[in-house]
């Protein structure tokens, strides 16, 4: 097909570069010189105007949008919506919140242009590995963009899929990543407790080598944790700051709203927050209280 | 009565100004001169050996016991007991684990000696305000020392009961301080919530003293809390760093060791290990595990 | 002073008579006729349309709000609005979202009307033993009430105070039940291990009792507490099915808006959504997935 | 090689296949007549007694146990202890608790017989696709039986290795099961979640179908955990009750040993004890506590 991709950061021009490599002509788009002039160097034509881009494209167009969740989409579409005519197609393939998906499938609607939601799983390894896509919106809509999703995915037939109506991809992906901070967290708890056992000895890298095979908790994550734990089994140079995308407060605040008890999705999220807080308050103030009541020394700062 | 205090540390001197107060006869022991001069200026005639305390009480003797738990009440009471007779009673006041009671009592039951263990509570303000406490062992035992009991409690008839057979004192003080790590915890979250609000400009102990009057949350922690937030409410020279001394890790793992879920006291658990943590494995595993899937970059130690 | 309550539901009614009792003169308002009948037999005056209340009133007026969160806050603000001028003020006594809060104070200063949130703790107990006061708003508005906000709390002088500016108020409010959610899940966890613990034949409501003196955990909840447990020691006739009415929701939410690691105050949240749900999927799921891995036999429905 | 397996219930009967398939001589063992039976139908002599079993093996002889863990291994130990020789060696590939074979390894070293530990990951797919095995004890032993574990494990090279000293394999096993825990609750829990969403009207066993290609959660759990939600979407006549084999428990006691706070892990398995209580007491009671302060109406039962 003949697509264009907006946003060729990290992960859009992965995307475009995928696209190309499978035959689709891909007309790229970024504010950004730089980002351009990489795009180029991959064999990605890139505009700087939208008004270019949604020029150069076949009627009805297909615009995949892959920039950063929240104002931006926004503004992107609010740029582009008077540039479009219905029957044309956007999909955004970001990280957005599915409330967001469905009010602007519902704005898009109106005009007449389909809004496709997809949530899109793989990170850096997607352009060689493939995207697992799952894939909101109208059916119609989403069906004549299967040689695109069929290029994305790992292979024609696997790792995509129409999964909902509008918002049902973005919403699928945020369970998706709450899933992911709880293997996540398991994974690097049972780590820890395992350097801890210090007179076991145990060389963690090698451990995770042998799980990688045959064993229950194998999986893709565990693969890259080997690797990791390989090239600096210490963390050296590594903070313990562990940073979180939105996908999981959303997860969680969800999870409560449907009245589900997530409790592993959600520590996974706390133990996130209280690892970017040296200085916990809630802690200091525990110890002044054991000073209170009980007059054991607090420590000092 | 009369009565030897075991161990004259600050709980165990500060019960013996309270019994010898409320009229009883308390020979002191401790093997430390510091300490024995300190209950000699408080009015208790400290022995500075067992066998000189022991011979110094009128049988059937009465000894409590406030020494740390462990293998020094194993060790005191190993040479204690070729000193007494059956129909002496050993009292065990300090935070013995409870199986170790259980055992401690059937040994000593084999020379005719009873043993009551005594869950006490209420910490450097008991001196004043009396202890709380949670008495196992044999109930003729128990009723023959109810004027010590009436004396250490708040009053004659509160604050203070035979809750059960050997090791049901140290049972409940253990489940009693399990509770006070969550409502510790508890607190300890909220205020650090409404210090994070910055906008609101909560001054957190005039808050905390409007709630000390009618509110849902009004407690005895909590008027130690107000205290301590208004003495130093940024909690400067305060460490984040939050100890535990046993009863919290025996009640977690006496829960499970039950199958009764209790999230909320284990957390609270959790929460003073990761406390003393500055350095989490856990979390520079996480963070290089975002890097490897996503590119996401670690923030640099 | 003179004001009106407006709502005389269980909570508005308790308020109501002890302003009454307090010298204050209470114009009662509630569009149900019950409602009103019972006002009026506690000598509270009631009208049935918000029109004739507030033409009861003297300028500047003071209507004190107790109503369910939520629209009827919006929806009654909405009548009464019109009704109203400058200089007037509206107390919020319920249980409001302090974002809403912040919004209606916007809304009525540009009429020039006072909005004042009174977060509300107390409970059924409040009208004998006074309510704890959080209040939020302009500090004029709220040092004009000063004699209400004395007579409804324990104390002319205690258990309320000015907190911060529009919301403060409800935003202390939903800390306090956060709080209040985490505490009482430590103390029912407590129990249940005692509980469970049989061959201690622990009697629970005494053992509630002897705490409630001298003890670290005292606290107003453990009193109600260990009522309950007298009365009815194995719960016989209760589900173990608990509700909860949002602040705890909110509280988990802002926690995490603002980046504060809160595990107790969340999992006693999520506890509670846990035990409203008897048919768990996520259960049912983790059984299905042992006999996969591992062929271990599923209970049966 | 040629060795005996003592134990041919599920586990021990498969890993006996594989052994003979990859060309060993097994020599089975089981006191039950119809295992002895099932086995020699899968081609496994199999002896009733452990004296035969050890008789028929060439010196030094090598025997593999594969019963349940706790008193049968301690047991199984008694009686082959005085039929083994200086040099030979047992393998217990059972999921003990690894203090436990740190004290048998030191015991029959005192006989001169190696004792080496085994944890075996794989369940009833091991038979198929091999185990991963982690293994503790003495080098040389070890290196001795290369030629078992290439045949258990997935490859010659992949999947088995030397972890540590003696108990170090049983260590890493119970550390794996933890993360199995906290992996499979973060799976449920997601899919709870996606269920709960009922507007999306997602197909589940669709959805994890997508993300078992690309996706940063993909992993053989989710491989067998789609599989369970195309055969039983709704989890039809699978009562929400999930079991624990002990590992989980362990892990959660050694990591506060360790003073390592493992959130998700534990959590993991108090949400298995809370799925097979069906009648909380910690929920009843705070279904009364709120009734005490609040009059808020309990839920009959």
């Amino acid at each position: 097909m003949e697509l264009a991709m907006i946003g060729l950061g990290r992960m859009g021009a992965n995307m475009a570069e995928r696209l190309a490599r499978g035959g689709h002509t891909v007309h790229g788009f970024d504010p950004g010189e730089a980002a351009r002039q990489q795009a180029a160097a991959r064999g990605i034509a890139a505009h700087a105007t939208l008004a270019e881009t949604v020029a150069a494209l076949p009627s009805p167009r297909v615009l995949w949008l892959m920039v950063p969740a929240g104002k931006i989409v926004d503004d992107t579409l609010a740029q582009l919506q008077p540039l479009l005519a219905a029957g044309d197609t956007v999909i955004d393939g970001g990280n957005s919140n599915y409330k967001d998906s469905q009010r602007r499938a519902v704005q898009l609607a109106d005009a007449g242009i389909h809004y496709v939601d997809c949530g899109t799983s793989g990170g850096v390894w997607g352009l060689a590995e493939g995207y697992s896509l799952m894939i909101g919106g109208d059916a119609g809509a989403v069906e004549r963009l299967r040689p695109v999703f069929a290029t994305l995915a790992p292979s024609q037939d696997s790792g995509w899929g129409h999964v909902g109506p509008a918002g049902a991809g973005h919403f699928a992906k945020m369970v998706h990543n709450g899933i992911e901070y709880g293997m996540m967290q398991a994974y690097a708890e049972g780590f820890a407790i395992l350097k801890q056992k210090r007179e076991m000895g145990f060389d963690l890298g090698a451990l995770a080598e042998i799980w990688r095979e045959g064993s229950v908790v194998r999986s893709w994550l565990l693969d890259l944790t080997a690797d990791a734990l390989k090239k600096n089994p210490e963390m050296q140079g590594i903070a313990p700051y562990v940073e979180d995308s939105g996908e999981g407060r959303w997860t969680v605040a969800e999870a409560i709203d449907l009245n589900v008890s997530a409790p592993v999705i959600t520590l996974s999220l706390l133990e996130r927050l209280r690892s970017r807080d040296d200085d916990s308050y809630t802690d200091k103030l525990l110890a002044a209280m054991r000073n209170e009541f009980g007059g054991h020394a607090v420590k000092k700062e």
